[in-house]
């Protein structure tokens, strides 16, 4: 999608050489434009841990990569494997609630496994690391595909007004690799002419919504109001949303959805006010083996320190980090909620549009 | 309560002379502790609008002094009335939410009224405004004495566990003269000895809980944890809060009850995972005229500046004001939100505990 109106996705390979990773810093977003080099596992796994690149796809996306670069750093003899082992669980510790961070590692791992020597191996985990990208992209485009259908069939209803669309932290495509999840069916929409405008709730506490996608509904020209995450309730009870479309960081196979902590409050607040909610699910999101998401779904717990502090760019426009609670106040900080299937209007997939209740019946197509 | 060890009010008249009133600057907590002098209605009026002190409670101590202010700088002759009249529609027209303040205004322009000559209706008017704020920690102190029997019963359950408490926003003293309400049982229980946890939801767009219900627990020795906004509903589905208590900016004569921006998101989490859910609410708030807060609650919208930018203290400890979006955002920042009586447990008021729906006979009492 664009930035500064030239076309981006959030991670690449640095050419011609192909043996450093790219990817936009998203901590320096909406103030900088910063792309940075990443040439180690270390590197990546710094960079997914603190969160210089975030969301649920490109966290996945960056760990393909990261695999390629353990492959490239790794001893061309019998330890390579070994080596590239160790990296992968390097890789899979640095975020827990995700599941496509390693479901892409295994792709790569089995990948990695299938070809027979070692120089075999490095290519096969670059070529893989590429699909594993591409096939983001796919995804992120099919669900814009399905997803618009439902924003259409309101427009129709408003008869020309614009729809108001609800949505909570970045499942834009900064999350992904490009497109995104929750706001495909927004960029789709756009495209066909319907009359759209987004309410971004700013999710605290790293503020994900009122940087990253404010950002890049920006960039993108699409009409949007940024509110507090407290403001959502108000919101739909006086029917100034006509629906809700967030993201998905792990889906259980009843569909139960672990997203960004605040979630399930504007889930239990759509479903109080009659205003549909969807999720948009890629099934690389769908943990197949749990189902009941609030209590198989880990919650990673951050820094309390992400509370304490908030980040934002002073009147010169640098970075400033300030403390919004006293010195010694003690801050709790999860990461994601669980909401369950029942508050959930339908599950948006690269496959189509269904209730969770019907989410088995994909599994099986 | 206390403030570094000493014990304050919120607002007091400046000794001896009994002509500026002196209140604490809330704009500075809990970075400073800083008491600014108020010497005229305009700088109250400037005060209540900029929100140097807020809090429903305070709100209305802060009308009564300024209406003493007006009748100690009205004319004294014939034009006397007029000028307070002035002042009364100007006080009013601070903050719209809040009716405690028209309650307040009206209360002294009886009393004003009642005495015959201009000396007797500024003497009136002083001895009226310092009854009102007397008032205030009465009612108050009232609350905590029934509200304390609620976290009584679940501290028994719990067989010395501390109980669990979460609160929004800032109903603590710093939002009436002393005491506060929805802290009022919280003092109270800590009191008798029951130990206690309170969580404390940050409070976007200004915070109020982070900065002020944070330094006041802090001050008081009460053991807190800050939470973003967005992390109640988790808490509450894990089975972290043994309830709920929240103030009241107005309540309906059925029980709706307008607060803070996100209590109506509390409440549905509290209500889907059976958490009790109260409300404090002093009778002042209680406005007998209206029975349906959603329509007829008239809700404040302020500046979306508020949601933009984020004041905290910088590691110099000076208070900065840092961006969090981008620059061209536009951002819609209501005040409050409406709580429907049927998710509310109960009312915790001067009089006692009541159901919503049992409110209408306290107006018999």
């Amino acid at each position: 999608m664009l930035a500064n109106g030239k076309h981006y996705r959030t991670i690449w390979l640095k050419q011609p050489e192909n043996r450093i990773v790219q990817i936009i810093d998203q901590r320096f977003l909406p103030w900088k434009f910063v792309v940075e080099d990443i040439a180690s596992v270390e590197g990546m796994c710094k960079a997914i841990k603190e969160m210089h690149l975030r969301g649920a796809g490109l966290i996945g996306a960056a760990g393909a990569y990261g695999m390629y670069l353990a492959c490239l750093e790794a001893p061309k003899n019998k330890d390579f494997y070994r080596y590239v082992l160790e990296a992968a669980q390097k890789l899979k510790g640095t975020r827990p609630t995700a599941v496509n961070l390693s479901w892409a590692i295994e792709k790569q791992l089995e990948a990695i496994n299938q070809a027979s020597y070692v120089m075999d191996k490095l290519n096969a985990s670059l070529s893989n690391a590429i699909a594993i990208a591409d096939l983001d992209v796919q995804m992120c485009k099919k669900i814009g595909e399905h997803g618009v259908q439902i924003i259409e069939e309101i427009a129709q209803r408003k008869g020309g007004k614009p729809v108001n669309i609800l949505t909570h932290c970045n499942a834009g495509w900064l999350a992904f690799v490009d497109v995104g999840t929750a706001t495909a069916p927004v960029y789709e929409a756009r495209k066909k002419g319907i009359p759209l405008h987004i309410f971004v709730s700013e999710t605290r506490p790293r503020n994900q919504g009122a940087s990253l996608t404010a950002w890049e509904l920006e960039h993108e020209g699409i009409p949007f109001t940024v509110i507090a995450d407290n403001a959502s309730g108000h919101i739909m009870q006086r029917g100034m949303a006509d629906m809700v479309i967030v993201g998905c960081d792990r889906c259980t196979k009843t569909g139960d959805v672990a997203n960004k902590i605040g979630t399930y409050l504007k889930a239990l607040a759509a479903k109080e006010n009659n205003v549909p909610f969807y999720a948009a699910v890629p099934s690389s999101s769908i943990d197949w083996d749990i189902s009941d998401g609030i209590r198989e779904i880990p919650i990673e717990e951050r820094s309390g320190d992400e509370v304490k502090y908030v980040t934002g760019a002073d009147e010169y426009g640098e970075l400033k980090k300030v403390l919004v609670t006293t010195e010694k106040s003690k801050a709790l900080n999860y990461g994601f909620d669980v909401t369950p299937a029942r508050l959930i209007t339908g599950l948006i997939t690269e496959r189509g549009v269904c209730k969770p209740s019907e989410l088995g019946d994909l599994s099986k197509n």
